[in-house]
């Protein structure tokens, strides 16, 4: 139900999913009357995999999460979330009010024991392909042991969903010598140095995106890594609008713009912030996928795609696991 | 004598400068000999107006600042901000080490009674045209008192340098709602909305380059201005490294490439962070301008025009006298 758009987007996104992807199974939830007037003749096509689970309320993009807690226990984003806890959904997926959905997800399906913070994770284009990095806006304070709880529950992500063995493991700083950061930069670095992680160690904002080495997650704090992602969402648009404006500038420039519009187009797909969208809740005892909440059809595709590929790879046991390993080895250290 | 190039950078933008600013002098601070090498004929073309003023000593781009602050007595970034301090310099522009610059220019220079911390300040392109941004690395732990001195002295920087009454000013943070952020830039906020300043709010990380409404100064502690500050480097050269490879791929692209040309070119020189270069150390009593190590004579040249704007507009006498106002305000209050 959530999101800007709502339906109009959800539920065509849905569809086309289940078309792509002859296991998926997807219950909508929300009001059962106007997902029915919008499903209409799919729940015939798609009976057996298709399903509407009523929720009565809905939380509002502007509700604070407190109150969505408290107020909207019949909400979707609620009932969603119940469902995965019950077992009965394998991942929730939603594009609402991102701090409810984050607040009711840790309430509902409660941390992993040995996690004292959920994180948030995504993916970002890179020249190298594209990037994980973590946290993107969870938690504004952190101390050095959240950092590295982040790291190694991004680190199991990235081998789960990428299938690399030792994914290249940084820690956002501002400079990479050993003297730069805060000290909680300084001692989660300690910590990853001894991990058993492939930590290559401090890395600075443009490794995001276009570094000198490849790096395949970088760690931060939920603050700098929220201002990190908004930054590069901003460059993007400047640098497109810039690029609009450019090929608009008159007669010979817009003649220009036609012969070069396949390239732009390429450009255009390659760095498409849709293909990218879909944040996962990590720390978590249960699968929450956050769209963004601006999505097209295109765009909430890519977050439902992203949810089937993490159940596909179990990345919720997989870092569960790893956490409880970590915890093991400290206590016999 | 610092930066990547050394004075095969520094000597032709100072020429160049030289030459478009017939009122502009300069004293070219190292070592003697190599200069008088690169400079020959200059001194004569431009007799008055260019000297050389020689330092024994050069501070290398990986040396700590501790040891460059207490071995490098005579350096030519230590003898150029004496020439500051001494009165005979109206700024030092320098593309050395960015950290022994800092403190040897905190050391000599002393900062402007009433502020804690000195902070960078810079300029980034927007869709808007430019946003200013500090603190860009120089603090990583900011109280909101010092975020707040921040904003007191940008403010007074832009004023000055892009006639603006009343600049907009905004505080860096992870969303616009009041709950959003950290107890500093909570604090900051405070601070902000009571002191005179055209304080909008905060903002988040694409307003540094295109948010929804126009910024000229935005405000954050030296960590997370950093980090947004490389991640939008790093973004533009990710776009950039896509836009030359969409051209490249077979030759109907690169056909497109000869036909878009001028635009791409026209694009380029928009967005071109040489135009930008230039970062100013404020809270200290003499102008200090940083130059990206890695910058070419356009870049250069930008910095040292810099200089020559805020010279020309009493940056730094405007920014200690408006700290004495805030202090004087605050102890009647």
């Amino acid at each position: 139900m959530g999101g800007d758009h709502g339906l109009s987007v959800t539920v065509p996104a849905s569809l086309d999913c289940l078309k792509d992807n002859p296991d998926l199974v997807l219950i909508l939830v929300g009001d059962e009357a106007l997902l029915k007037q919008h499903l209409a003749q799919a729940l015939v096509d798609y009976q057996g995999r298709l399903s509407i689970h009523h929720a009565s309320q809905c939380v509002g993009m502007d509700e604070s999460p407190s109150k969505a807690l408290k107020n909207k226990k019949d909400s979707s984003m609620r009932v969603a979330i119940n469902l995965v806890r019950d077992g009965v959904a394998d991942a929730c997926v939603s594009a609402g009010n991102t701090g409810a959905l984050m607040a009711t997800a840790r309430f509902v399906l409660k941390m992993i024991p040995g996690v004292d913070r959920p994180a948030i994770v995504s993916t970002l284009p890179s020249i190298y392909g594209h990037t994980h990095a973590l946290d993107l806006g969870a938690n504004v304070d952190c101390t050095a042991e959240h950092l590295f709880q982040f790291a190694v529950m991004g680190n199991e992500l990235v081998k789960a969903i990428e299938h690399i063995e030792h994914p290249k493991v940084g820690l956002l700083n501002i400079g990479e010598e050993d003297v730069k950061g805060n000290e909680q930069v300084k001692a989660a670095a300690k910590l990853l140095e001894n991990s058993g992680l492939n930590y290559i160690g401090y890395v600075e904002g443009d490794s995001l995106t276009a570094g000198h080495v490849k790096v395949d997650l970088i760690v931060a704090d939920g603050f700098v890594g929220n201002v990190a992602l908004k930054s590069i969402e901003g460059a993007a648009k400047m640098m497109g609008t810039a690029l609009k404006e450019a090929f608009a500038q008159n007669l010979f420039t817009r003649l220009a713009a036609v012969v070069a519009y396949p390239v732009l187009k390429s450009l255009k797909q390659r760095i498409d912030p849709r293909r990218y969208n879909g944040a996962s809740f990590l720390g978590l005892r249960g699968l929450v996928i956050k769209s963004h909440g601006g999505a097209d059809v295109l765009a909430f595709k890519t977050a439902i795609k992203l949810a089937e590929v993490e159940v596909q790879n179990d990345v919720i046991k997989k870092v569960s696991e790893q956490i409880q390993v970590i915890l093991a080895q400290r206590e016999s250290a």
